[in-house]
């Protein structure tokens, strides 16, 4: 396997098309704008759901499904949601294909057209909260605390694996509570939720904050949010929560009977991540030499990976192989032993480290004769010599370690590039080279629409201070009240 | 809760449908044929699906995610294929709506037509085999082993939760072979395992046959099926696996070089179930009373019921019942501790036999007295009291004699109501009682589409007898191989 991976430090954005290619995580389709994801890749989007679905369920909520069509009148009702996500979206408008009567081939039936358009999911509010109506009359029938797996289809133009496809998977959640107060906490819970998995499963870093009132969801009252520093300097948005007030409720007439005998409307929120979070995973950690892939997502996190000359030392070395396979299986590990005999082992390294494996395991006839084995770490890429004996136990600890470094190495890239600013002239130098900056904003929608023309920097999101230090504007001078977080961002 | 439940011996299309919605398994949707899987019903699939991963994993498989939508031309490729699924369809053909000029609301944007319209998929196999081309060179590169979790779309038009709706889940087989032994051992063992899936998980007695080729899939050479019998009578397709030979490797021009060298074309299969078997389940079990559930699939295992009253007897019976709840959670069991204080226990008696839970534990002040619970079993209607004493070691021996029992009913009902017959006019009067018919058949799709012309029957399979008997065709006297089976079907 050739590596055919473009350097990082020359072009960034080739060197991730290159990795999710080439280490086999997805690729282009027949289809605009659609990804295939391939089984390596499907592999780590289902342990990233396995664990997210786990949160999920521990915080109470449970999964249902609604339909993939939305009808086209549904979009309009909530009056924000509709500049939001009815614009780029698949249109389905007849339901019958007929032969060509001019020849070969299928033509649209033009007798089979649909009376109302129905639009692929672009997200699902309105859908559920059009039915969520007939579920809810009393406050016992609240709160409901359901997240759907799906797939959800938005019409981007420029399209990049993973990070911006026109079809994605994710999980949305969509809750409904009797009051304000337990809606916002809901909000916070699941953004929490979020930042945790960031930061124990992804191996990510992240901030946790809300959005201004111009990035925020169409449609929400609040939009919580985590954001990532990826290594290119630049911010990836890795979930979102949103408080959405009373708003579906209304654009729904979704009502409720109170405790004390009113009607009120029902409060709600929504929730969700994607496959983004592939791209936000390779391109948090991996390098020149392929992806780095946490040890709690790896679908295999042991190779191992034999070293002989001749079928009698391929033999012996496969027998000792097999041995430790299944020992490293019966605590839990996922293994893969690389007895392929048509390429050489110097093909096998190379390509176990493009995809990434944490750890792999060399034998051959001399750590067999000196009872030992030679431990390659994919994160740092140092090799050290083992003794054999008690290395599936030393081999669990690794993974624990190896998960820890990934987080920390991140960390570390984090805060070595977060930076306050006070300089609006600073600002616009600093920010060419990428990084969070903390700078003061006046809290108005104009001097951030002027910032993000002139630098291409957005606010990321206003964080939670537990001291927020009051400054001035870096652009207007006008009273600030704290910092907050800008980036340039994908 | 009133039951509402119509017998099913007055009307089992009613009673079906009452059970799906008072059970809350699933509802109709806004949108014309889909439906909404509710909380409870989807917690009933999720176990579906995870014991059916496991086993297609366990069996090598892998699984990967293809687009949604499908090129028009793809549908067209197959010859055959294009009979069967390029009709009642989705056709997506525009990609944005806007403002209607005219007032309020949005209308589809004319500029944004697609040049080639793309269709919600039915099924995956032109996607996926238009894939396979670029991944296929040689035969190193096979078996490729690949299973899809999905929703597909097929525009019935007549629909029935789950078992026939525009929108469904399934899971979507798509395996690549350098041979056709290899293929056809592949079809044949998911077929198995779909038998074995349905007898252990579903407690599904089924027939494991072949189709005859009129019911073949559309681009099939041959279609293997599992086929349940319901409690009206009626047969009902459970899963298929199809042998697809060479035809779509043709189609998509999918080629590898073979160990000697050679050029050939890929051969393939493809196998799926879907949340139709959520219909199997409850049409196969259920009674006047509600849903009767598998333990292995059921969501709530064991429902604990408070009997009290007055708050001091209501404070003694729950803590006793926390502390049952604990020991049978350590267990493995999945628990609910129905605490409400605004229903009756009557109803919640009620409530939780028509969601089926398998078992029911009630505890009042004189259990309490005399250390004893009173069991209530789902499936047969029967109570016990027992003592307390080691009750959670009961409950897990009696969560596998229930899911035995629940077969063994279901076994039974399908051999008593399995017929052998020889006279067509015998046939003609039996079939209106419902069951399977095993008997001879020419061979022919002419007498193929007469019994079903003048029976509504259709051959439901070619069983692999051990030891096939010949005998005379039931309705032109002509030689047989061997008996068939017959039914009407859902």
């Amino acid at each position: 396997m050739a590596k055919e991976i473009r350097n990082k430090e020359e072009n960034y954005s080739e060197w991730y098309n290159n990795l999710v290619i080439k280490s086999d995580l997805a690729e282009n389709s027949a289809v605009r704008g659609c990804m295939v994801i391939k089984p390596y890749g499907y592999a780590i989007w289902e342990k990233m759901q396995a664990e997210l679905d786990r949160r999920f369920k521990e915080t109470g909520h449970v999964n249902a499904y609604f339909p993939l069509f939305i009808p086209k009148s549904f979009l309009s009702k909530e009056a924000e949601h509709v500049e939001g996500f009815a614009k780029e979206c698949a249109v389905v408008t007849h339901h019958r294909l007929k032969a060509d009567p001019d020849g070969k081939g299928l033509i649209v039936d033009p007798e089979a057209k649909l009376e109302e358009e129905l639009i692929v999911r672009p997200t699902s509010e309105t859908i559920i909260w059009n039915t969520y109506r007939n579920w809810i009359t009393s406050y016992r029938d609240l709160p409901i605390l359901i997240n759907q797996w799906a797939n959800v289809v938005r019409w981007e133009m420029r399209t990049r694996l993973f990070l911006r496809t026109a079809e994605f998977l994710w999980q949305e959640g969509h809750t409904a509570h009797a009051t304000e107060q337990e809606a916002i906490e809901e909000t916070r819970q699941m953004v929490e939720v979020y930042a945790e998995f960031a930061k124990e499963v992804l191996a990510l870093p992240v901030w946790v904050g809300a959005k201004t009132p111009s990035e925020r969801f169409a449609g929400a009252v609040e939009t919580l949010c985590i954001e990532a520093l990826m290594q290119d300097g630049r911010a990836l948005q890795a979930g979102t929560s949103h408080f959405l007030g009373q708003n579906f409720a209304k654009a729904f007439d979704v009502q409720f009977t109170n405790k004390e005998g009113k009607l009120e409307y029902v409060w709600a929120t929504s929730w969700g991540v994607s496959t983004r979070l592939m791209g936000a995973m390779v391109m948090a950690h991996s390098d020149n030499n392929g992806l780095v892939i946490p040890p709690v997502l790896a679908p295999i996190q042991v190779v191992l990976v034999p070293i002989y000359r001749g079928e009698e030392e391929r033999e012996s070395v496969l027998a000792h192989l097999d041995d430790l396979k299944a020992k490293l299986l019966a605590k839990g590990l996922r293994v893969k032993l690389d007895d392929r005999d048509n390429v050489r082992s110097g093909f096998k390294f190379t390509e176990w480290e493009v995809k990434g494996v944490p750890l792999r395991i060399a034998v051959g006839p001399r750590d067999l004769a000196n009872k030992t084995v030679e431990l390659a770490f994919r994160d740092t890429l140092k090799k050290e010599i083992h003794p054999l004996e008690g290395i599936e136990d030393k081999v669990v600890q690794i993974m624990k370690d190896v998960q820890e470094n990934i987080y920390k190495k991140a960390l570390d890239f984090k805060e070595k590039n977060t930076f306050e600013i006070d300089s609006y002239e600073d600002f616009k130098v600093r920010i060419e080279d990428g990084g969070f900056f903390l700078c003061h904003w006046d809290g108005t929608a104009e001097t951030e629409a002027k910032i993000k023309e002139e630098t291409k920097a957005t606010i990321r999101l206003i964080p939670e201070w537990d001291n927020p230090v009051p400054g001035r504007c870096m652009v207007t001078g006008k009273p600030s009240t704290q910092r907050v977080v800008f980036a340039r961002a994908y």
